[in-house]
């Protein structure tokens, strides 16, 4: 299991709690956040991450905030809770779970009814939203455990772990559920330039759960496949078109064209939210050019000439013919995707 | 061209000439040495690297120290030139080029007859080691240029360039040659984790020559190739099989695979000293593992859990069944590979 919770209620219950990640995996701080400024710049300075953290943090965050008004000023507690809602839902544009989750908490309070009634209904549905997000990982850590047998070594990249979600992660689920139950695994964890979340992150989530890790750089899987030394390769998704092509952090095709190479599963692993039924295929996902200086850099120092010209994808498309399963919570599901 | 010379003599022919290759790039710092301690600190320091480039840097030492030696105490020669013999021939203990080299400049000092006239034996061995080395380099340059077109895509990873040799380096040298001519070039350069030398030399070594060049992290080589925008790959080698399997860089095979898989010809470009004719495959060859804190670090910035295994690998093998062909100074072999 793992034995950290990268988001949920403060111990006191009127404070969103957060591991910071930016201070991982140097340092294990947890904030407790009760103001729109401290809650969007936490958010803002990705010191919570992962899409369905982010959504967790925003819910529980909006609610704290409607609590408070509705006990020290409930006279303001409308216009209180409306600039909430604004800061919130825009502290990062880009994400989808964060606006939905938002959504949701401000619609749960709306009504003319007392502040302090309206505002136990927004912590309700925060505390659903976290709920929820926990049964999904659950879920999808139930699901994928069937896939994994005992002495099986694992290779993942990125983050699709407890540090993105609320619960045990989406990618690292199985892993952490099979562990559980007493099942040998060894995990390989790409570092994952150019943030390094694989580095900073996966290996630092799975060390805390006692789940043995060993971290490679990037282009050393090639090799690892070739000595025989991974038996299932388990990604997230960002995104999953309906034909099953999949988006996911930069680096992931070429994982998944090197684990076809080698004959081994590569598996895909994701909340069913993901999955963009309106999509065709990959082809109409947009990808995100993100700044040179991330290439140019490695963790903050210089690593290249200043002014040199980068290529900075965010994300690149598996294409559903190199996906041996694609896990969510509603199971696993087997190639063909049609998905609908 | 390059415009660059990594490793020569001073400008007043009595010292060893150097870019310090650990300040790039964010500095050109050239270093005129004289003495034994800044040959061997050089050396050791990593300030010049590359095999072929540590080789001539060990030839002129070698040559400066014996000159010196012979103006001003040739009483002491003998004891002077063996000593330095030994410091030199050690400085980098599995560096094969630099104790061939350092051998040959010895051998031609060998004698009774007067220091300086042994000196200057020295001296001219030197000299031509220097010059087989840019011959070498130009020569591959010639025979490799003959599979760049006009407008080509060029992928690299690691430096195989000039700063690794006295020339205008192995894998780049048909970019030098072709480049020179006119024929249009984009290069994208790994940036070859862990140790960074596509993006702190390679970038910078083809920006100082105005070839057009895109630093990627390694993990979007993938992406890139499936994007339509890589024509070629070039890379080099550290030691080739008989039956052509190539030892180089670790990372190398995964590019292998994936330039395969996208149909894109994968160029081997290295000396034909690195053909090694007593290894009959690359199962023969033994891959170094490098210290954990390469993988867990840069420039000692910490980027992962102080206490995280690791597997670092310095290289990998690439088999020859991937290679579209070999490319030495003695000219462009194509597969079935049978050197002998």
């Amino acid at each position: 299991m793992s034995t950290i919770e990268a988001v949920g209620w403060s111990a006191s219950g009127d404070a969103l709690r957060i591991i910071d990640q930016t201070r991982l995996p140097g340092a294990l701080v947890e904030l407790t956040l009760q103001t729109v400024p401290e809650i969007v710049e936490a958010i803002r300075a990705l010191r919570v991450r992962g899409a369905p953290a982010i959504g967790v943090a925003g819910a529980i965050g909006l609610a704290v905030v409607a609590e408070a008004a509705a006990l020290v000023a409930p006279a303001g507690f409308d216009a209180q809770v409306q600039d909430a809602i604004e800061a919130i839902r825009h502290a990062r544009p880009t994400a989808v779970n964060l606006s939905w989750a938002v959504d949701r908490v401000a619609r749960a309070g709306a009504g003319t009814d007392a502040p302090m009634a309206r505002a136990t209904r927004m912590r309700a549905e925060a505390d659903a939203i976290l709920s929820e997000d926990r049964a999904m990982c659950a879920a999808i850590g139930e699901h994928g455990a069937g896939l994994l047998r005992d002495g099986m070594r694992v290779l993942t990249h990125c983050n699709a772990g407890a540090l993105a979600t609320a619960g045990i992660g989406t990618a690292l689920a199985p892993i952490y559920t099979a562990h559980r139950r007493g099942v040998a695994l060894h995990v390989y964890a790409d570092e994952t330039r150019p943030l390094l979340q694989g580095a900073r992150l996966t290996a630092w989530e799975l060390m805390q759960a006692g789940v043995p890790v060993t971290l490679i750089t990037d282009n050393m899987a090639g090799a690892l496949m070739r000595e025989g030394r991974v038996d299932a390769v388990l990604v997230g998704a960002d995104r999953i078109a309906a034909n099953g092509d999949a988006a996911n952090k930069i680096g992931t095709y070429g994982v998944a064209v090197l684990a076809r190479a080698h004959n081994i599963p590569f598996y895909v692993l994701a909340p069913w939210s993901t999955v963009d039924v309106h999509a065709p295929s990959g082809a109409t996902i947009e990808i995100e050019q993100r700044a040179p200086d991330e290439v140019r850099t490695f963790h903050g120092m210089p690593s290249a000439p200043a002014l040199v010209p980068t290529w900075n994808p965010a994300f690149d498309v598996t294409p559903a013919a190199l996906i041996t399963a694609i896990v969510t919570d509603r199971g696993v599901h087997h190639p063909p995707f049609t998905f609908r």
